[in-house]
């Protein structure tokens, strides 16, 4: 009996991979960069070499197939299309690529909808018809689901979220226009933001000792210490990010927004300042009603198990 | 056999209704001012005579129902919530009242809601899974579809794009927030854009002639004689309205946005300006594939019919 999906996220860094069972448990996961390969075809086949011992090691006869999140994958087509964090330009039919290197039917999602199915099926939104999941990594994804179904749009490419405009005329992004809310509440986001703040102030801070090596990381362990710049950083993020958010919530009126991703990992000290901007940009009929939660799925989990998901 | 629905459509101005039978066809129509009632008694017992000879002539028995159309209206608890709109503040259980008046089953939506319906039953939406109605009338309303469903949200009170912030400390909007899109791309919206627009320059135009009494009708028949003031200000809403739903795209990717309302009514006027900004600050992925349409439905029609489809 085929009893197990194989789930692969490909993120703007890395790629992490999983076998799921029924039960939704990872038996055995691994991850390979996703930066650093020149071509798509050069990643395909680094993919496969770090992918053929587990499937191997599993019995291929027991893998259903494979279910994939990437950024600006659609489902429909099974195309990645003009994705600003990745390196490969233009459209690519990954979909296609992967089943012909794995020898395994293939399912694509855009990597943050993959990771909101995850957590409808097993983490904070279990149960949840209404709710918007917003993914803080080296971008800002978001999968929205409303009467209990994701919102894929016409074309399956709803959920751009990082995309909606936060400052008008704001920083350049990836995408050729300016303003992203993910040019401000991205891991990169952050720390342009601190960099920003440094060059603002004199006072003695913890961040001005990495210099150029800055990471959002170590805004977080700063944070976390208490350090004042590192706290108006994350002040200013939650601004940005809880404006936003209160305008889609003006949309989609949703029960929960729920954050996932590396920025995420910062908790209260991103959640608190976005909960306090949120609610006082608000709409009244709104207000007090929406919970702001981490997600309760562990690391990179809830994009491996949102994309096998897609498999069953 | 019944087979007449009443349609009640309570909008910020005028309130509409209409018998409309199974085929979609209004057989009977008319309507009441909602401004100038102090309180919501006053108002249902006004709607109740007019409606009486009405329901008479058309034989009681032949009537199934009536469903409404208001403005902050929530179609789980049938009540009227904090309508920045309406005179009356508070929690209005409209269901219910008018439930006691006509002595009829009654279903109450958003008025925006209700005109989404009945433009996806009848109108320029017929057969589309993923759209935006966007109603351009005293305020700014909206109902996003996708997947085929109207999007209810948690609570009820999706769809709220009026209130989205189209300008950060903006125009003081009438719900205590500031610079909600309403403030700019409403007909009132309009006529301050025009007022400001006279107040910094000396040119000779038709908009001055109108002076405190100016509405934003004047503003469309001037821009329909070329006046270039009547044009500049639609092209400055239209900026503001693109650049809106150019994020607002960014999260349900629909098949097309429909505009609906009195200011809808100037037509290329304001579609026009509104899609070229549109189309400048879409993502790439979403450029030239969203039409911009303007309401199939003639005049108070699509919120009757809208209404009237709740009944069904």
């Amino acid at each position: 009996m085929r009893n197990l999906a194989l789930g692969i996220d490909i993120g703007g860094t890395n790629t992490s991979f999983g076998l799921v069972n029924r039960r939704g448990e990872i038996v055995v996961q691994s991850r390979i960069k996703t930066v650093g390969h020149a071509t798509v075809a050069d990643y395909i086949e680094h993919l496969k070499n770090a992918l053929d011992p587990v499937l191997d090691e599993a019995g291929r006869t027991n893998i259903i197939g494979a279910g994939v999140g990437a950024p600006n994958a659609n489902y429909f087509t099974g195309e990645i299309i003009n994705a600003a964090n990745l390196l490969w330009k233009g459209v690519i039919p990954i979909a296609h690529l992967l089943k012909e290197a794995l020898g395994m039917p293939v399912t694509v999602n855009n990597d943050a909808n993959a990771a909101t199915i995850g957590e409808m099926t097993y983490g904070a939104a279990k149960g949840m018809r209404d709710f918007i999941m917003v993914t803080l990594g080296t971008g800002v994804g978001s999968g929205f689901v409303a009467n209990g179904q994701l919102i894929y749009g016409h074309d399956g490419l709803a959920g751009e979220l990082g995309h909606v405009i936060a400052v008008r005329n704001g920083r350049p992004c990836g995408c050729g226009r300016k303003g992203c809310l993910e040019t401000y509440a991205s891991a990169t986001g952050i720390v342009q933001t601190a960099r920003e703040w440094l060059q603002q102030h004199d006072d003695e801070t913890m961040l001005r000792s990495y210099g150029d090596a800055l990471t959002a990381r170590d805004i977080h362990l700063a944070g976390d210490a208490g350090d004042h710049a590192a706290l108006a950083v994350f002040e200013q993020t939650g601004e940005v990010l809880g404006q936003i958010l209160a305008d889609m919530v003006a949309v989609t009126s949703p029960q929960a927004i729920i954050f996932f991703g590396g920025l995420a990992k910062a908790g209260k000290l991103i959640i608190g300042p976005t909960q306090h901007a949120f609610e006082e940009n608000l709409l009244s009929i709104y207000r007090n009603k929406v919970a702001l939660l981490p997600s309760a799925l562990r690391d990179a989990d809830a994009a491996i198990l949102g994309a096998s998901a897609l498999v069953w």
